[in-house]
């Protein structure tokens, strides 16, 4: 049991969102108790990398009920001068590229070399293309019981601007709670490699050699943002066209534009099911950080995310307050109607609706 | 005189946006003047194709003058009606690809066969490359003599925003005075291809052969945009590259996936200087305005991209309105400051600014 305790995995079910959003009598009950726990009591456990602390901050953050946002963002206000010390890394990939199993050695590699590792994602699936990041139990096996690992999947049931908050808030609290090394996985279908691109130091790209997939599968502009494309299963018959295709990367990526980070992105081999290459990947990552830190890039971008998180919400508040005004959701329907008959114009409809709110 | 004043240039002269919101007293007074001018007169000769009436009717559109705006909006109302009847095209290119000779080869192929062309662009040289489009009087010089088109430059001193919006509003007029073919002029820089892309019906790339421009200097994104490609300066020597660069892109074009119109995008070679294949250019637009009007694609796409400018506009004004604030704007730059110094998040930041303003 004491074992069980200290496995990232066990401390992720402690608490979860259905137990705290649920309004049954019984769920209520657990709740109020639940939200009694005293949040500097919750904050020093953090700081002392309890794992169950974690975990129910987590859960706070994650919370829709209004008791639970207010105690979370007093822990998020504590944790804040203790955070900012960790390597965030975005991986992502489309399907079948082995994004798993890649995590999961790299981050045996990791504790290995006495790091402790977060694994969270941004998740839009629940949404979008009902597939499941993090969500197979099966898993990452090894990392899931590795005490010095914490894997935790994505909130469900929100829109990508919300998954997004979430999981920049936990950053927080896992840094706070000393994790040196946050990985974001998000799968390539689009968006949500920019929300995590957003959030991330440094970008990998799994890639896997041949078959038109260079130009089909994933656009154009996750190449333009990753700092390293790593091509996974790069092993056996493989290997041949694994080195084919790096070259055609290299060459690609040299007819980018040079990078704000003066950092040339570069094209590794790996197999993550034969652990192949994977203490490479780290040793650039490292470079990445020794040259970005040195030339400011590192912190500079930091600070440019911040503002961007700052300015994004805001914008998407504003939007999100306007258009469920009851009497703007009645007036744009209608205003949508006398556009199509050509009796207003989309701008003439626009001053109309913003006086209405005025 | 009364040919000069039939010509496009000699009104596109008549009232420039520098008279009108000019604040010296001889300007003020032409101001007044101008401003009495009624608007059911004005209306009515636009719809009689009065080329000086559209032209006035555009500066009013350009103005920053509340009254012109008042008389602008009164004018575009009684216009809607009889607008909608063109066929509107895009037309995007790295400078040096022959824009302007294309335009007019082009142009002057459609008033060859009775048609009216009016042609415009969307110019964020003013702002960001200090290049310029359409400014050259000397460009285009057949096509300005032509009493069958229209060419009216980018306003000026505008953000992208501010110049899409008069954009769409002088297409409105343009069609009520009875313009058979709208071209929207842009340059190869980013943002204002995707801003010309959501007001035309059809969207025309124009390249050149050789030399790596297939992956250099026009994003990808813009290529996914193109309904068609005409490479131009297909003669002479350069014609068996031309012919080349129409395989590759073909090649290239057959592995995206399907667009929306169900049309496979074309790749066309032409030379406008010799005016070759501009006929065919024609044809195929001609072909894909028929093809998306069967399958109800065309008219659906001008319904979405008024939707899109509706909500567009109004989010814009949401935004600017909350950060002009003068309260907001000093709280802002507080809690950046807050946010630099690991003392708030940027989500907590957002919702003290978002309560700050309610």
């Amino acid at each position: 049991m004491s074992k069980q305790k200290k496995s990232a995995l066990q401390e992720k079910k402690g608490v979860s969102i259905s137990e705290i959003t649920n309004s049954s009598s019984i769920e209520s009950i657990k709740d109020k108790r639940k939200a009694k726990i005293d949040t500097n009591a919750l904050v020093t456990s953090i700081l002392k990398k309890n794992i169950t602390a974690l975990s129910r901050a987590i859960t706070l953050v994650e919370s829709k009920n209004q008791k639970h946002k207010t105690q979370a963002n007093a822990i998020l206000k504590a944790c804040l001068p203790h955070a900012n010390n960790s390597i965030r890394i975005g991986i992502t990939g489309v399907p079948g590229v082995g994004k798993s199993t890649f995590i999961e050695a790299f981050g045996k590699h990791l504790t290995a070399i006495g790091k402790r590792v977060a694994v969270l994602a941004i998740d839009p699936s629940s949404t979008i293309t009902k597939g499941s990041i993090l969500g197979d139990k099966t898993r990452m096996e090894d990392l899931v019981k590795d005490k010095n690992a914490f894997i935790r999947p994505s909130a469900s049931g929100e829109s990508l601007g919300g998954v997004a908050r979430k999981t920049r808030e936990t950053i927080i609290l896992c840094e706070a709670a000393g994790f040196d090394v946050i990985i974001i996985e998000t799968v390539g279908v689009g968006q949500s490699e920019t929300t995590v691109h957003s959030m991330v130091d440094f970008f990998l790209l799994l890639k896997l050699a041949g078959a038109g997939d260079e130009l089909q599968g994933i656009k154009r502009g996750i190449i333009e943002m990753a700092d390293t494309i790593a091509i996974n299963k790069a092993d056996g018959d493989n290997l041949k066209k694994a080195k084919l295709a790096k070259v055609e990367f290299n060459r690609a990526l040299h007819l980018y534009p040079e990078k704000e980070s003066h950092w040339q992105p570069k094209v590794m081999l790996c197999s993550a099911l034969k652990n192949e290459g994977i203490d490479a990947i780290w040793n650039i990552i490292l470079e990445y950080v020794k040259t970005t830190s040195k030339n400011k890039f590192f912190n500079n971008k930091r600070s440019e995310q911040n503002k961007f998180w700052l300015i994004q919400t805001i914008e998407e508040q504003l939007k999100s307050d306007f258009f469920n005004t009851p009497k703007i959701k009645k007036a744009l329907a209608n205003q949508i109607q006398l556009i199509e008959n050509n009796e207003t114009s989309p701008f003439a409809a626009a001053d109309y609706l913003l006086n209405l709110s005025r």
